[in-house]
């Protein structure tokens, strides 16, 4: 699958961690940076990302920060961006199975490495069940306000 | 506080019990809905409760639905709430220190009573830690997409 990560300084070593794993698992990985621990700001970051997965250049994403909430809003922003913020495996298969989430969304400061990666396996496992979570999908991309 | 709370069905039995601490507390509570348990789309709910924290009729929201994550997505298309989804109080408090976040999110599937009320209390008691927080949270509500 072709996934893009991004992330910001606070979790720039998981992201690391994170795209290693995907590669070793043979996914076909963009990394959206950043490219050293320097401070940034996440919503650049988690717009980059959202713009990814909107144009269909990822077909899902990867979005880390410190906590995993900043990044998260940033790319939920965007209506084509369907992205899960979880820190254990049923709530990342949840999303794929419920929300048909494109993005995964984990904090580094409160996710072990393992615990990570087992989300991450589950989310990329995941398949959406349709059915009546079609329409609620659908609703996600046109807001009504 | 003025505070909003919003669910789909899987959530009512969650909602009901976070409402009644809330007025206990000493809020301001407005319902949302739904107001039974019978089969209803989370975006539907969730775009009210932004709307209601848009508006400025309520201060603070709580969203809820089976796992958060849905209501979560629907909540953060609007670019004037930031809806932290937390499983724990630690992340309820960075929701507030780091991301300003005007909406709470939590999984009535995944999080036992205690542990949403005291997310819950996390989340009113804590403090926006502004600094160089200020701009990351202001680029929140201009995405560049």
């Amino acid at each position: 699958m072709r996934i893009a990560i991004a992330s910001d300084h606070a979790a720039f070593a998981l992201k690391a961690e994170l795209a290693a794993a995907l590669v070793e698992w043979g996914h076909d990985v963009t990394d959206l940076g950043p490219f050293s621990d320097a401070r940034v700001d996440y919503p650049d970051f988690g717009y980059k990302l959202a713009d990814a997965v909107a144009s269909g250049a990822a077909e899902r994403g990867v979005a880390l920060c410190g906590s995993g909430i900043g990044i998260s809003i940033a790319v939920n922003r965007h209506p084509a961006c369907r992205a899960a913020l979880v820190s254990d495996p049923y709530s990342a298969t949840l999303a794929r199975e419920h929300n048909d989430a494109n993005v995964i969304a984990m904090g580094a400061r409160l996710i072990g490495i393992d615990q990570a990666k087992a989300c991450l396996e589950a989310f990329l496992a995941g398949t959406f069940a349709g059915g009546r979570h079609e329409g609620r999908v659908a609703k996600l991309s046109h807001p009504t306000f």
